[in-house]
Formats: C-alpha cells, structure tokens, sequence
C-alpha cells in the first residue's frame, strides 16, 4: 500500500467548478498535480498554485498512477477516455471516475476498464463544492475494495468523509441517484413553495426560517421512515395517508389559483391517491415507497 | 387581557389524533377542557384526564370563551359550525381554526365569522402530533392581533414556539401551505428514493444515514437561496440548472429503469428544462422559483 507523501502524484480530468476545487485540495495536500481541461484557459489559478498543466488527455494520465475524472456526465468521461491512446496511457493505471451519471454507466465503464487492464473505481461527491478540502466534504465509492485502499492516502486528501460502499461497482452511482433523487425534489419543492408564498404576499426572507424548521424535522423522519420501510411496516396512526393526500390537495388549489404550475405536487398526490385506492389509506405516507417499489422490476 | 389560570376553560372540536394531542395539552395545564367529535367514542381517554365531554357543538361551544376547532379541512369544520345553533352559541365568543385547508378558505370563514358577531383566529400547527406540549411544537397564527393576545395565555398552554404572523387573516394558512409543499414534496422524494435504491439492492436503513447527511444540508441552503429570490439574483456558478437538469435526467432514466414511475422527478426536471428553454441555464435552480412566481396572478 503507497502511501500519502509529497511524491504521490495524482492527474485530475475535467475543470469545471467541481474539478478545480478537488485538483485543489490535492494541491493543497502537495500531491504532484497533474490537470487538464477540454476547454483550454480553465486551469490559470491551478498552474500558479503548482498544477502541471498537460497538452493531452495521455500526456495528463501517464503523469501519475491514479486519474480523477470529474466531468458532467459518462458521455462526456467516454468521449475523454475512450479513445486508443489514451487507453493504452491508462494500461496498468487506475481511473477513479467522480462524474455523476447513472449504475448502469458505472457498470459499462467497468467492463470497458476491465477490458482494456485499466484499474478502476467509481465515485460520487455527495456534498457540494464548497465543502471539497473541508470535515463535511462526502465522498462514496465502489469498485474493488484492496483498489480503494491502496488509493485512499491520496483520495483522503479531498477531506471530509469517504466510504467504500460495495465491490459492486454500480453501488455509489445508485446510492448518488437515491440521494439526488431526495435533494432535487426537495429543492423542487422549496422552488415552488417560495413562489406561492411569494403570491400570498410572503417574501422569501420570511419563510425561510420556517423552511428550515421543516427542515430540521426531515433527518428523524427518514431514519425513523426507513426502518419502517425495512420492516414493511407503515403506521399512519398519526398522519394517514388519506389527511396527506388532503393537504397536499390544498396545496395544489392554492397554486393553480395563482396561475402557478403545480405538476410536481401533482405528482406526488397521484402516488399518495394511488397507495389510498389499493387501500393504503391509513397506513402512512411512506408506504408509497412501497407501492413504487411493487412495480418495480 | 386574560390570565391562564386554573379557571380558564377551552373548547376543543375534533378528536382526531391531533385534536386528542391539543385537549390532553390543555388538560396538562390544568384548564377546564371540554371535548365534543362528530363521531362518538374518540373522548375515552381524555374524559378519564378530566375533560368534559360535550353531547352536542352548541352546548361544547357555551361552555368557555375559546373554541379550538382542529378536523381534516375547512369542509368538515363548516360542516360543525355553521349551523344557526352553534353560530347562535358563537355570538361573541372566538374560535381558532387549526384545521389545516386554503387561505380563501380562511378568508372566507373569517367573513362568515365577522358577519355573525364571532371573534376569530385563523391558525396552522406546523409540527407532527408528538411535538403537542413540547418545546418543539410550532403554531403560527393571522387575524386581529389584539385577539391574538387576548387569548395567548391558553394558547402557550399547547407548548413550543407561538408566532402571530400577520392581521391578514389567510396569512398562516399560505404559510402552511408553502411549509406542506416543502414537506410533501421532499417526503415524495425521499419515498422515491427508497424505492430506486432498493432495486438497486440498497435497503431503506443503508440508504438513511447519507439520506440524512442530504437532509442536514437543506435548512442552511434555503436560507442562503431564500436572499437569492428576494435580490433577484440567481448565481449558477458553483452548480448551473444545466448540470442539475442532467443528473434529475439519470434519476428519471435510473427509476424507469427498474419499471418505477419517476412523475414527480419528470415534473421537477421539466421545471428546471423550461428556465434552461428561457435562457438561464448558467443560473442556479433557484431560479425556477421566479420563473413559476412570473407566470402567477
């Protein structure tokens, strides 16, 4: 197992806001550094920090034993790595993949890691770019465990929590849409909340301290939620599913008497509407989790 | 103005779980609490605490200053009042609403109020029913703030945090609207999100810790994004519509994946497509709350 010394070095593809702050941290940490960007001009503040800049994708990856990938997407970490010289630099290499796309992608890009002797890890960034370097920075990982542990010295460097989370390597990217899936939704619906509120002559500045009181209830219900998941059980003792589809009712009408698009909220009664006629109707608005899952393949 | 004390007595209508939770409050501070339920047999209980209970709304409502009203919606709690006994019975008296509903309907009751000579309070109880009594509780309250006052004492009585929020009186119930559409709408995600992660073979408890850690990072973000919509300023920098619409795509392309209907993430993504479609996909996803706000009444 190597570990973390001003020698390791480590290579970082793609300078978005999110690549910048992990090619940072690494600098930070004195690691060797090697990036690059598709777009040129990105890596200005790096190179004056000590960043490599390279000319090449294969030029960047032979630089070090360990790539980080960060770009948007796989189309867009396929179109970097795909490519025969680059593979070749690769053999023998490893590639740590932290661009967001989904478990099937990650099991795609395994098998064509595989195929070609690359070593290979796939990643998530859980928390967002201002937390990279820093205690509350989450990074999950899956792949091969001895592979995370050999690179975990320089991966720690990222600061904040890392996890290998399963030798499956599909397992992070899942677990990155599950929490994806929670955090857009949520956002979705303070978006929309703060335009309502805003239509009933409520500013945002005044509803927030009230959202985050909403907030600070969700931890403890989806801990509390979950285990009732896990157990197939769902007490709607205290608020039945038939009283949250009525609220939710509520909060459709007030929209649409704004003229303000209540689709997400619609969607959501349509799931609460659909677990009450399977008769569902006093058990709690988790069971909906069920009901999804039901159909599932 | 009243003081709480021992004499005080309160009326409370609907014995739901939550109205059961308010009486057995009262009861706790030691007030005269009278109980009536349009189904008979919920008082059990609470009779056995020392309330009394009511054989009809007219003879509940005449036994104390302040009716507490706490049913599903504004349906149901028309439905008790307003009929000529009880509005008779109410002459002079005050009722607070705390049934959840609109706020036209909260305007509209407070018109039915003022033209029958019935003082009234419009209210919402923004907590879960095992906050009642609690430190933890949140009430919020719109209507004449002179009344507010007048019956504050045996209102504290139900615990936590009491907020007079405005005299206009559908006030509170926009803000349990806007309050009900952050939470249902980041329940619906979370429900969701189970689900995929299940198919994924991720169970509910696996996922909960990091589901928490998404949770935990909510409240400081709506603060921050609540100044953004006030200032009109929408900064994308770190994290642009453009990105966030690509990573809702993999959880909607990951959920029908598994054969699980992805609605409400489809609606949350349209909404973010549409403010890409109006040019701000450089803007953070905040902006989708002034884009729905534009196109309100």
């Amino acid at each position: 197992m190597s570990t973390h010394s001003e020698h390791s070095a480590v290579t970082v593809l793609g300078l978005g806001p999110m690549g910048r702050a992990l090619a940072g941290a690494f600098l930070d940490a004195g690691l060797r550094t090697t990036v690059w960007n598709r777009t040129p001009g990105r890596d200005g503040e790096l190179i004056e920090r000590g960043a490599v800049s390279a000319r090449s994708v294969e030029e960047a990856v032979a630089a070090g034993e360990l790539t980080v990938v960060c770009v948007v997407n796989y189309d867009a970490s396929d179109a970097i790595l795909r490519r025969d010289g680059v593979t070749d630099a690769l053999r023998g290499r490893t590639v740590v993949n932290l661009s967001a796309d989904t478990p099937d992608r990650a099991r795609d890009t395994s098998d064509w890691a595989a195929g070609h002797g690359i070593r290979y890890l796939d990643g998530a960034i859980m928390t967002p770019i201002n937390t990279i370097g820093a205690p509350s920075a989450v990074f999950i990982y899956s792949g091969p465990a001895e592979l995370y542990e050999e690179h975990r010295p320089v991966l720690d460097t990222l600061g904040g929590t890392h996890t290998h989370l399963s030798e499956q390597i599909g397992r992070a990217a899942a677990y990155d849409i599950a929490l994806l899936d929670i955090f857009w939704t949520a956002m979705a619906g303070y978006a929309h909340a703060l335009a309502v509120a805003r239509a009933e002559g409520i500013s945002a500045r005044e509803l927030a301290p009230f959202a985050q009181g909403i907030g600070a209830i969700l931890p403890p219900l989806f801990q509390e939620t979950a285990e009732e998941v896990d157990r197939g059980t769902f007490s709607g003792e205290d608020n039945p599913l038939t009283s949250g589809a009525s609220t939710m009712s509520h909060v459709v009408h007030t929209s649409e008497s704004h003229g303000i698009d209540a689709g997400v909220m619609r969607a959501a009664e349509g799931m609460a509407r659909r677990a009450i006629g399977l008769g569902h109707g006093t058990d709690g608005f988790i069971r909906v989790a069920e009901m999804l899952g039901r159909s599932g393949k």
